[in-house]
């Protein structure tokens, strides 16, 4: 865990929520935040990262997150070259670390990994040079940080504070990394309450070790909260067993309008797309006044930002 | 169709060439011209879309015409990212209009789109926020209008005007988005006539409507042109039902050196590439003093930084 | 062969290290040592290709390859355009030279070419206009120059000068065209003997004839060499007859520690990569002390920098 932070607390790499002290996250947010008037002006650019090589290592395929970290380090002027590993030295035999060794000696800056194994980027972390930073883009069922971090964005813009506040994530916490990030990233900055709500084949074994009440009826486990966090039903990590089908979950666990107004009048709604209308999340909610999903989507390239930034010890 | 344009009459998208006023295109071109010589010189590149962020939205692959919007916006300083849109989220169940939400979100300035419906830019043009612009890179069998506008400009190069020309636009006329494109552009020009040759298998229903003449055979439809464009013969786009093979359109339809002879002895050759050798074009004459077949490509890429340049506000 | 060379012998293009005169190779190794600084450097740019366009065109798939060439084009500041030409054009019909005229007409000023059959490069240059340069990454059996320079590069770094050692190519000579590039260069550069020690079934006909010494045995082979090449056993390019299992080949020619003892106390190990741990090279060997390998990756980046800068005459 230390693995990310130097000495001196400063953020190295970006592994996981978990273990990441409240300031080092409110850096991170306040980062981002300066970086908002930069994605809205004209010139979209800044020369923070000018002349730095960075690699998007994805051995596992994801067009919409790539994006977003490609962008966000064109915005500051970093030379970004895309890896799909899956296609690529690895279908030759390569060992990851060997893949790993051979772009640091290309002289890479930071690598953006995203991996279908949990810990890969941690394994990463731990084996480039010091110069190097490492940022998970989502590994197996085990974290994605980037997105928990401009959920925490979402969050704050729009509820000012999380002391006080009743979140409720809701659907496959069991093989969601998304989740994990959330849950560490709400219990750090002292959110009131968090509740899973979820059937028990969804839930991960002892998830109330992770400070979390959990829910199995939505009805109950909806009743006023202030934030909505949906979940995207990722039929592709899913095996076989136990598995609702889609209009069985909908039924059972979508956001309907009806659903929603058991929460607080002014309640948002998350989800970390894409999003499966009619299976986790109705239309019109989707679409409603509540919904903030597409100014995470914002928020997210201003947080991938900011998150480059203070590794490579530019930030503002 | 006035979609595509401002209260002002200013182009805002470019959909499709039908209805598109004479001046409007006019300005493309000459926009175009005032590029060409950055094409030219040593350093390819002007500051004009700085800061800008261009999607290239394949949802259809094209190499060809990808690239050359991906350097003609690289020519003018964009970033650029491209996106073959048939391996991401869409795979994922995402819908088109989710898709494109989610990069405007990201804070794209413009979308070329590529999409195998007809319409589909139409559709994506009307959801976007004002500030972001659409060019349609060729939708289903309906336009493909930037190919239409480097034929007009390479017609004004080696002709000087539309008014008086003839010209013949040979080939599978039922399946082609690029024909239907010059057909609106030359009758908005004032070509004197545009003629469609092909059987009747390849030709849509009532296409006089559209204000062309129609010969089935090739040695009348040749006689005294000015202009002759192929068409490719794309297989890909076409099923089974009284298709000729190769043989039998070359036999019928392929511009070969004695065809040539029947056009007027300056007429030029134009085909949107990239060419079968043998089906509709003889080697010969693809490779001859009346093709115009590169000058084309090279005229592409101004016609594409004008475009993107005038629907940025940012034109010479 | 003096295709690449102009009248006054300057490099136009790098299509094979045979017939490169020595003070040409001497003149890219000594530009790649002054841009090695740059690699190492905080902004990893020079503008010195600024506003030029080159194609990475990759007839057969590469990702190590083309990731050096788009890095090494970036931070010389070009724009670089990947084309996997598998999956375009040509899977339409279109012939390798109408590619190459269309890019062409893009204004392209450099090509870096991949392509599985040998001397398809060579077919290139002769046909693009000539401010078109072109770089041969790789075709067939035939040739590879850029690594065979990168090597060059490694072997003067490590042992000063040529002349005086003993260079020992081990592997599958037969299907290399890293050796048959590497043995050109050292000849070239005066090294005193070239060796390559291999099976006869992965031995050329008339490998002699290159000005190399044939071992079949690697214990005598590695008897006092200076530098140790281990080849890639490239499975991919192999048909099956007479093919050695990889155990059957690292028991007869892997480089163990054992067999690294035989050659001089300070000899270096080098590979093209990505090394097969265990096929080619027990793992204490490739991660030893004796190993270059890294370095080669590292100098292998400047050495397209000066390449490139070199070919576009713009090289300090």
């Amino acid at each position: 865990m230390n693995l990310q932070l130097s000495r001196t607390g400063e953020m190295r790499h970006l592994l996981t929520i978990e273990g990441l002290p409240k300031q080092v996250i409110y850096d991170v947010l306040d980062a981002a935040e300066s970086f908002m008037p930069v994605t809205k002006r004209d010139v979209k650019k800044v020369p923070l990262l000018r002349g730095k090589t960075i690699f998007n290592l994805f051995f596992e395929s994801s067009t919409r997150t790539r994006t977003t970290f490609e962008i966000a380090a064109k915005r500051l002027s970093a030379d970004v070259i895309n890896i799909n590993v899956g296609t690529s030295a690895v279908a030759k035999g390569e060992s990851l670390l060997d893949t790993i060794a051979n772009l640091s000696a290309m002289n890479a800056d930071m690598f953006v990994v995203r991996h279908g194994q949990s810990g890969a980027p941690h394994l990463i972390a731990k084996y480039v040079p010091p110069h190097i930073n490492v940022i998970n883009a989502g590994d197996g069922s085990h974290a994605h940080p980037t997105q928990a971090l401009l959920d925490m964005y979402t969050i704050r813009y729009f509820k000012k504070k999380f002391e006080g506040l009743r979140v409720a994530i809701v659907g496959d916490i069991s093989h969601s990394r998304v989740a994990r990030s959330q849950i560490h990233a709400l219990t750090t900055l002292g959110a009131s309450e968090v509740r899973v709500i979820a059937p028990k084949t969804l839930l991960p074994a002892n998830v109330e070790n992770l400070g979390v009440s959990v829910y199995n009826d939505i009805a109950l486990g909806l009743q006023e909260v202030d934030v909505i966090i949906m979940l995207r039903l990722q039929r592709e990590r899913m095996s076989g067993v136990n598995l609702p089908s889609s209009q069985e979950f909908y039924s059972a666990y979508g956001l309907t309008q009806k659903r929603l107004s058991l929460a607080k009048s002014d309640a948002i709604v998350m989800h970390p797309g894409p999003i499966n209308r009619g299976v986790e999340i109705e239309s019109l909610v989707a679409d409603g006044r509540s919904s903030v999903i597409l100014p995470q989507v914002t928020f997210g390239i201003a947080i991938r930002m900011a998150v480059m930034s203070i590794l490579a010890g530019q930030a503002k």
